[in-house]
């Protein structure tokens, strides 16, 4: 096969600048799925920040200087810009996809008949690479043959492409706000606790690397532990007691959540 | 040096056959840091089941039975077991440990002169076996030389010995009732919902890894993502929403308590 028969790249747009448009331009070019051409983002010198990490990407900051000639434009805008940001954007016949766990796929009906979701379940942050070969990508498609293209799009990039409807994909995003948000958030409140008695939050990381690999080996409902899983209310008040008022209503109402749980009250 | 020279090993007595207890007593044979000659239980079958698993120890129910001639006691008694089981036993020259994360170290005074705390900052559950090489013991002794004799006992079967006050401790401990058991508690609701949907729990992994590697990298404050952390609001309503009572309420707590974190009310 000699080179001019390879298939060219696809010619992808990316609107965002953000932890999920950062990591889905930087991966696409890094497997070779496509070539980056352009990066909007409202603030110009976001845009600027990520084209400067792609190798032809144009940056603009103007819904109207998007090129209207790419084969795929991802959008990855906060919810509230999305909707003005495509008003400012001719509809065209390129694969329109959103990266949005939440977002029904239809917010993409009026940019072209080939419309879709791409959504990633990973959390990213700027400046954090991630190997996106070991991540699910969550897809759905305006039809079967755009599903299908979505796929074959995704499979250069992620390890598992799962095809998921606006409802199960919903589900799935609000399980990760649980699993990987509200987790992070916990051990926020941890890192500070340790901070005010200057205890490097590096301590707990045998319990964390436990408290993962055990959530992995059993349910974890099955590996709960602590005050709350033995009913041991003494040690529950002083440790609410302790706490300022925020981390003290979490505590109650987790305590609380987790001995219902397991002594009754189940709603 | 003849084999007749070397020290004997202190027999050692374990009041309790909880996760804790049983994790000890397995570890403390394992690593030939003493012999478990008697296990207390006020539930016959399980100080059995859990002398079974030790070579020469004895399964005791009632406090008078428990020997008195052993070299340390470890009490590992749920919190409201631990003061009416403790006065049917004689006090003795032993060395008195008990291993709660907020106990105060007082609570065995009348047992002994010596006496103390050995918490290991893990999370325990029956039939997992935890490599406690890798687990930080937090120590507290009556007098300084008690403190060390713990000390010296402790590090032949854990990897770092810390010395921490009551007051230390206990903070330790609420900061790892956040950072373990309530984050278990967000995995289990995840597990749950996914189950609804039929979903495996394992699809998070890649997802559960990379949120513990980056808190492990930066503090976790910056890496925090999802939802309340964009602000969200649309989509932190439609998820309570769609949420079960329970889960309702801790969703829209943690959301609150992250966006004030971020956009301000401080408290």
């Amino acid at each position: 096969m000699s080179i001019n028969s390879e298939m060219p790249l696809p010619n992808v747009v990316v609107l965002g600048s953000g932890n999920v448009a950062t990591a889905l331009a930087l991966a696409i070019e890094n497997a070779r799925a496509g070539e980056i051409v352009g990066i909007f983002s409202r603030n110009i010198e976001n845009a600027r920040a990520l084209a400067s990490r792609l190798s032809v990407a144009r940056a603009v900051d103007s819904p109207e200087d998007v090129t209207e000639s790419a084969d795929i434009y991802i959008v990855s805008l906060a919810d509230d810009a999305l909707a003005p940001v495509l008003a400012r954007i001719k509809p065209n016949g390129a694969l329109w996809l959103h990266t949005s766990g939440s977002l029904d796929m239809s917010v993409l009906s009026h940019m072209s008949d080939r419309y879709g979701v791409f959504y990633p379940l990973q959390t990213f942050s700027l400046n954090r690479e991630v190997d996106l070969s070991k991540v699910s990508l969550f897809t759905e498609g305006s039809t079967p043959e755009v599903e299908k293209e979505i796929a074959e799009f995704g499979k250069k990039i992620f390890k598992n492409i799962i095809h998921a409807d606006s409802v199960t994909r919903s589900r799935m995003h609000v399980a990760a706000v649980f699993a990987c948000n509200f987790t992070n958030y916990m051990w926020s409140i941890a890192h500070d606790l340790l901070a005010k008695n200057d205890i490097s939050f590096d301590v707990l990381a045998p319990l964390l690397h436990e408290t993962l690999s055990k959530a992995l080996t059993m349910p974890p409902r099955e590996g709960q532990t602590g005050p709350a899983r033995r009913g041991d209310l003494k040690i529950i008040e002083a440790h609410a007691a302790s706490l300022p008022p925020r981390e003290q209503e979490i505590y109650r109402l987790l305590s609380k959540c987790i001995m219902d749980d397991f002594y009754g009250n189940k709603e």
